[in-house]
């Protein structure tokens, strides 16, 4: 049989070929926004065997799993690490078209050199021994497995409460030239209503655990939060100290995007104060309390120059029986509906009338909102950094071959590919830098049938520089990461 | 002119072709979705002439019909059988890249051997006197038209009140070997606001033909309906009536999925009561009642390992005139929008709480909500019964190449297509069953294509299991019919 | 390097070669939603260079140029009209992918015999040069520009105050044939809150402007508007006048499809006589003045045989700052979001009910709302005019090769392609008429595909004909244009 990673894969044309190996390829990688923990880069963690580096805290897999009828013990329980890999195994073969086969076997043949089988239950033995015996070698710890991939740099994210003293190891330690930069994403700052579950309300409990998060912040930043303005203070303090450490990105979540877009000062002081004392305050205020925090925190990356990053879509911990066992990020969570074009709009428009919008990318979960929110960040293209509003790579769900040529087309129907930033992992794994290639390809492969078809102009250099523009030179001009990771 | 209907037809390369013919066709039917009329195929009904089979009842061609400027005269008025075959004659050469037009002569070739020439007004005759030949042939009775076709069960789709004597009558005629099973469908005893006009509030009518199918309901069930605690017992027994004639699933029709997810017992009989006593009940109210029945059934169905299946996405007979002189399902029903992934999240979430969240098909109407509700399953995917929840095939104005394909791209991406339980009619007519072939070279052109192209693993057994899996043997294993359709 | 545009471009197989070559360059175009300066067609414009015949007005460009990073100088400041040739020359390299890059090599190539080179600051200088010789001859005068490009007939879109006296004027002129029919586009009788911002409630500036406009509507017909009663006499005057100079098309824009279906006469003069008193009225209550007055125009439609244009989902001028230096229809909308199933339902079916549903086009921004609309509208095809209810061409942000093959699947799958009254311009440049051609090469690509395929017959006449009914034999019957523009 054939092998189904190649050279080629997923290059169906050979302007596609050329595309790819000529111009994509070559290019190293800006991964700027991850998952990733500094500390297992900071102490280039040794993993000590497959199912540790591949399985942990990968729910992409677990659901997988969890739908092929695989036990619960096996996926996040206390069975045995190769029990764990071998339930896995037994899933693999049922994952056809899920974007799983393809991450799985380019995973094992770009990082393992595993490419002349197929993982199943016939195949796990010897791919768990082979596997297993090379990351024991220094080259599968995670600062090389970096190197290999070509990073670099990475941006992590990172609670505002974070000392970044990890950061700050990784950044002194002069025999790695990675650099490894945070990220600001303050979500637990505008987090009222707790993690679980989604529509829920307000309760004691959240309100109490949001009290402690603020306590915390308080203490990070050396400013008591006694009303909003001081709240404000914290966070900008934060944000400064973030700067300070090399950060030059925001990051926040949202299910629906809510923005409630008129309010006045005296009385957010009076809803935060209420919130403080831990009254269980309307949802209706709550969104206006965290519809002002955003704005404040959006006109403190405008002010500075970061780039803004929303994640929108995600209804989270669904599943309320798992959140108690399992926690968040397990797997649960799933893609919202409904309506939030005119909050986004009023949101941008708000900051722009003061200059104050910064450069934003969003991401998008539900793809059937695409084309409203690609066309909606045009509104606000301003006419002086180029490709200021950013659509956003394929996210999480989207984040395969459908989901990335979508977005593709979709900014290339409503705005301009050639300043498109790129592909981000948005990754726990190590293992998961493959997703860069695996995106390069898909680009090329898409340009590559269209100038076959004479869609495009036959003209590879042009072509070709966009797609090194894409994956790598927009990027590091975007964020003023020239200096930092120069090429 | 090349017959449009070819043995390889749809099948556009090789791989396709080969999984197609040697994979896909040997396989019978488990038709576990459809409306056929019980007591046609208990009287083996012949039917006088292809107006009367092809036409009766289909309210895809009709609506193509007025489309296309014909007389609701001849359509379901009182013409002539013939008279109508013309007008649809007429339409046929109309609905290019419709699937009518795929359908219509699929049909012709498949079932009436009329492969040479495509239905127009100057085919009319022909075709006509052809069919109606076969028509008077004991091949073209009802029973036959099933065996031919490679069916082994079907589910038929009925009210909680039926008596099921007619299904009682099929299962014991030794001479049939189908099976034909009832499905338990209470639709309406959640419909307080009665058929029409969608977006209308309960009037004095629809309170009272509530009233009097709670009565029917209570006569068939043998319980007073007097309270909320005893229509749950009535339909508890229905429901069991259900189970002993070898009903396996229920169904339920929505529009956009309402489902307010705490209530109490008394505030419910309080509801209860005020319906019964005729009063207009508050939108809001009406939906605590519906919600609470609706969750009481899904804990039948996990109490009996029966399959909740649920149909989203349908707003029905916007057309009031035409209600007036035509009535339901007649053509005049379209997709909904609107946002329901909260809801239909909280109504499994609850019911997995308590460990009585059914295996469940959800279909979906709109594919706007395609991914949202893929996504959304897959939280709720427990880990023991493989593919517990599942993506439902393309259904009604989905229910062709375009729909089928996103369904299966959609499963793909966000599931387990190894899994999929497959394709059902969902039909009222006995010549629809090429719509399994349909689906099944659709599912082999996808995947024999994805093979080519080195997206998927050139293995044809692989693949090919996967396809006989996806034709027959999961729906088998999943509804627990593997004794009752061996193969 | 071959050229971008060839006697083929976008056709991909000898089928779709044939059906655009044989059937439908050759027919003719009625373009009858179009947005051109009747006063330019009057006076048979010349223009004085590129820039002010190609930039002037184009708000696509001006987006893609905003974010290419250019400043708004260059686009509709004072900066010189080479001076925004070249920022737009520096811009379209950008615009690969985008409709923009094949729409401008397209006229270039079409209307100015420019095909042998790309426009980019290499080319610029060649391409503005010999643009400029040309515009000086006669053939590039407005006139010339519509005759050649195959024009027969063309609707502008007028408000129902114009005096139409320039239209009179075209019309009366014996020695241009091509027919320049009006439309009533009465949006303003219908804008309580002004045109910004999206979300705005109304004002006190708003309901003013509002009042100004039915004070110069007053005027127009001669008619004094006191009252609802009276603002609808208004109207029907100057329906009547539209009509009696050849008007036969009706257009309402609309964000969300708002539309509140029970109303009283009384309840109605109430409100209106709050507007007219300056009174800030109820957001729910301007709806349900728009809504009957939105009715009352449907039935003036439905009594004289015109078509009503309905054009759903556009979110106007979301920067406010913008909206201030430039104005409206200056690239700030974007697409909205939300749910109107129910509304657009309910509206037809009123109309329906009481038989003054007109004929009616239905133009879809957001195409999340494809297959819900194509489905809605079918609802009420009514059996007597052939494709009475029409899903229209891909409008705006879809006017392009994705959002038109969306567009024509659409509507073949849920309803009859084959009676598609076709493409518009829905421009305000003399120059875009290519995309007439852009849109039937699209149609021909598609149907050449199918038919290569097997999906279509292999019946050039069966298949060809329907090219040339949607090209042009459609829109001429649907609207009763036959004898105006005779083929």
């Amino acid at each position: 049989m054939k092998p189904l990673i190649t050279g080629n894969f997923l290059l169906r044309s050979k302007s596609a070929v050329y595309l790819y190996h000529e111009y994509a390829a070559p290019m190293p990688i800006i991964d700027f926004h991850n998952h990733l923990p500094p500390l297992e880069i900071a102490e280039n963690r040794r993993f000590g065997n497959l199912a540790r580096i591949w399985l942990g805290g990968d729910h992409y897999k677990w659901r997988a799993m969890r739908a092929a009828g695989i036990d619960e013990h096996l996926i996040t329980g206390r069975a045995s690490d190769r029990e764990k890999f071998d339930a896995w195994a037994r899933t693999v073969p049922q994952t056809l078209r899920n974007p799983l086969y393809h991450w799985t076997h380019l995973e094992l043949a770009r990082i393992f050199g595993i490419d002349d089988r197929l993982l199943s239950p016939e195949t796990a033995d010897s791919i768990w021994d082979r596997a297993n015996d090379l990351l024991q070698q220094d080259a599968f710890c995670v600062r090389e497995l970096l190197r290999r991939a070509g990073v670099r740099l990475l941006c992590t994210t990172d609670d505002p409460i974070d000392s970044l003293e990890t950061h700050g190891r990784i950044a002194d330690d002069p025999s790695f030239d990675i650099r490894v930069l945070p990220t600001f994403r303050p979500d637990k700052a505008m987090q009222l209503n707790g993690p679980f579950p989604p529509g829920g309300n307000l309760t004691v409990e959240s309100i109490h655990e949001y009290n402690v998060y603020l306590d915390r912040l308080a203490e990070a930043a050396g400013v008591g939060i006694s009303g909003f303005a001081s709240l404000i203070e914290a966070l900008r303090n934060r944000h400064q100290y973030f700067h300070d450490h090399g950060c030059r990105m925001s990051d926040h979540g949202f299910g629906q995007f809510r923005y409630r877009w008129w309010y006045d000062e005296s009385e957010l002081e009076s809803i935060f104060g209420r919130v403080r004392r831990r009254d269980i305050i309307e949802t209706k205020d709550a969104e206006r309390l965290c519809s002002a925090i955003l704005h404040e925190l959006a006109r403190m990356d405008a002010e500075k120059n970061w780039t803004m990053q929303l994640h929108i879509g995600a209804m989270r911990n669904n599943n309320s029986r798992r959140f108690r066992e399992v926690g968040v990020d397990a797997g649960f969570d799933s893609m919202i509906d409904g309506s939030h074009a005119l909050h986004l709009s009023r949101f941008f428009d708000n900051l722009d009338k003061e200059a104050k919008l910064p450069k934003t990318i969003v991401y998008n979960l539900n793809p059937t909102d695409n084309d409203m929110l690609a066309t909606l960040i045009g509104n606000f293209q301003d006419g002086v950094a180029p490709g200021k509003m950013q659509y956003g790579s394929g996210w999480w769900f989207l984040d395969q071959r459908d989901g990335m040529r979508r977005q593709l087309d979709t900014i290339s129907n409503h705005g301009l590919l050639a300043r498109f930033v790129g592909m981000v992992t948005d990754s726990r794994s190590f293992l998961s830098f493959p997703r860069h290639e695996y995106f390069r390809r898909i680009l090329c492969d898409l340009l590559g049938e269209e100038i076959d078809n004479g869609l495009l102009p036959n003209d590879m250099d042009l072509v070709g520089s966009m797609v090194r523009d894409i994956c790598f030179n927009n990027a590091a001009r975007y964020f003023g990461f020239e200096g930092l990771c120069e090429y």
